[in-house]
């Protein structure tokens, strides 16, 4: 028995007039305003944590005072589930592209789908140090998740590299369990919130490092001692430490949509008031992209925005469509 | 007994690095960050209910899934007074002025105060017909909050204007309450969400009129009916109503501030992605601004990255501040 043409089925490839990548802040802001203009969408992401799932405690998204990183994630995820939206979880998105007037999307799966619109609320990923030992270390005291690890670290002596808010919000995660916390920062001055910064001091604990590189993380099988350079005296420390958190920003995840929009020196997407990217069909919100500050309530209102403005595109593709027709018509009578 | 100099005291003007106008969502972000920022800052608002306070739910500010706007305004408020923030509420703004790189603010009330920075999140007001009968009638049938006002119109037969998002909720508001609900759209089509569209179309109560305009609102001591042109065939009607409510956008509350930033043609203040106005040391959000969409989480959103910007603002002022007064003792060792 030969069923013909049959594996044809297996090639057939949905099309959405939405596509979705990402499921923060922005993704879910984004999936909740498509589905209440009622647009056929579909939200793509790996799971619903990201980097505000890694966050212990977040007190600034109004109308939340102080709740989990991960119990705000799950809000957000139960509210979108509301909605009519189709929700493709567990598999990351690895190629975008462009074809005339519609996007191919590949995901992780070998799945394929089509939309003729697409939103990308991807975020971001921590940044490493690039130093010898991180990725050997990794996952044996090295780590980029303060909220996943500082409980390891119990009567431990741990380092924390970056002076931002990341910084200061680790080394108080930390302060917790850890016995002693020494924060490096390169500037000459740190960057957190002021509060963080007066918390940080009266916590005896943590100890700030200004003007130092790191330079090397030392251990055979676990991490036991940390090398930096003083920049002003150019001399080499070694202090001993028994875990790291690098907390040195993050850098956008777009390895999917190379070449198809216009990125900034930092490797974001760059987006106008609207969401729109350079690429009319592919917006863009959150983290992703080149806004200068990365905050969850931001990414939100950015994802709303960018929804919005893929609902006026597609309607404007729409009646380009019907005119289209309109002209073959009138071409066929004459 | 003589005091010299006495009534001086009662002159002294509080100064704050930042004075935030307005307690809706805008504000309230604003106030959140400004305070995580250690500004000492002021928000300046007549209540904390607003626009939102009015609408009846609210279900597409990510993390709450359908909460009453009065609700979530509460949780707003109650997050923001967590905070070190200094609160004035009860009195409007009523005027704004430069002096030198300081502002100057006047309240209703008399009192005045003084910041080197503004936040104006002062949002907008419901805009009115502008047709006989209107202003004599409000209170006696007209009406701009239909959460507040639809109970009062059980079983009556009542007139929607705007076929916007507000126009769709307050029939569907209505719905629960009059017997028949007509709603009126100067344009040829609606521009609300789909869903809202399909729900009015599952309602039989509501029936919707394309292409009329309102001419007059008839009553003697209560809205008895309504006079409207049918705009294709310039055909005037009259209908037989007991209430009405307009729901046809509203106009942003600037009053205070003429003449010292840059508006659009419909009034409302020029932002640019960090929030600035034209007038360094002002920054504005929410929908008092140029912002195309009226949204919650998108005023919440602006309002933090206006503080943040304010924020940068103040500490170059410091800087400035520093390096004036090196210049001067440079010039002094001469």
């Amino acid at each position: 028995m030969r069923y013909v043409g049959f594996p044809r089925i297996f090639n057939f490839i949905m099309l959405y007039e939405l596509a979705i990548i990402g499921g923060g802040p922005a993704g879910v802001a984004a999936g909740i305003y498509a589905a209440r203009k009622k647009i056929k969408a579909v939200l793509l992401t790996k799971d619903f944590i990201g980097q505000i799932g890694k966050t212990s405690e977040v007190d600034n998204y109004p109308g939340f005072a102080g709740i989990s990183g991960l119990a705000l994630a799950e809000r957000f995820k139960q509210h979108l589930k509301k909605f009519a939206i189709e929700i493709k979880e567990g598999s990351e998105v690895v190629l975008l592209a462009k074809k005339e007037r519609q996007f191919l999307i590949k995901l992780e799966t070998g799945e394929e789908l089509k939309a003729k619109a697409v939103l990308v609320a991807s975020g971001a990923k921590p940044r490493s140090l690039g130093v010898p030992g991180e990725k050997e270390l990794t996952g044996r005291g090295v780590s980029y998740c303060p909220i996943c690890d500082a409980p390891f670290f119990k009567d431990k002596r741990v380092a924390v590299v970056g002076g931002g808010n990341a910084g200061f919000e680790a080394a108080l995660d930390l302060a917790r369990y850890a016995q002693h916390i020494l924060l490096f920062e390169e500037k000459e001055r740190v960057r957190a919130d002021e509060l963080l910064q007066e918390l940080a001091a009266k916590e005896k604990k943590i100890e700030v490092y200004l003007g130092v590189k790191v330079k090397k993380i030392e251990g055979a099988t676990k991490v036991t001692a940390i090398i930096y350079e003083d920049l002003k005296t150019k001399k080499i420390f070694q202090l001993p430490i028994e875990g790291i958190f690098v907390q040195i920003g993050s850098s956008p995840s777009v390895s999917f949509l190379k070449g198809l929009v216009d990125f900034n020196q930092r490797g974001e997407i760059k987006i106008n008031s609207r969401g729109e990217t350079s690429c009319p069909g592919i917006f863009a919100a959150g983290d992703v992209t080149d806004g200068q500050w990365k905050q969850v309530v931001i990414a939100a209102g950015e994802g709303a925005k960018a929804a919005l403005a893929a609902y006026e595109y597609l309607q404007k593709e729409k009646s380009n469509l019907k005119n289209t027709s309109k002209k073959t018509k009138i071409k066929n009578k004459k």
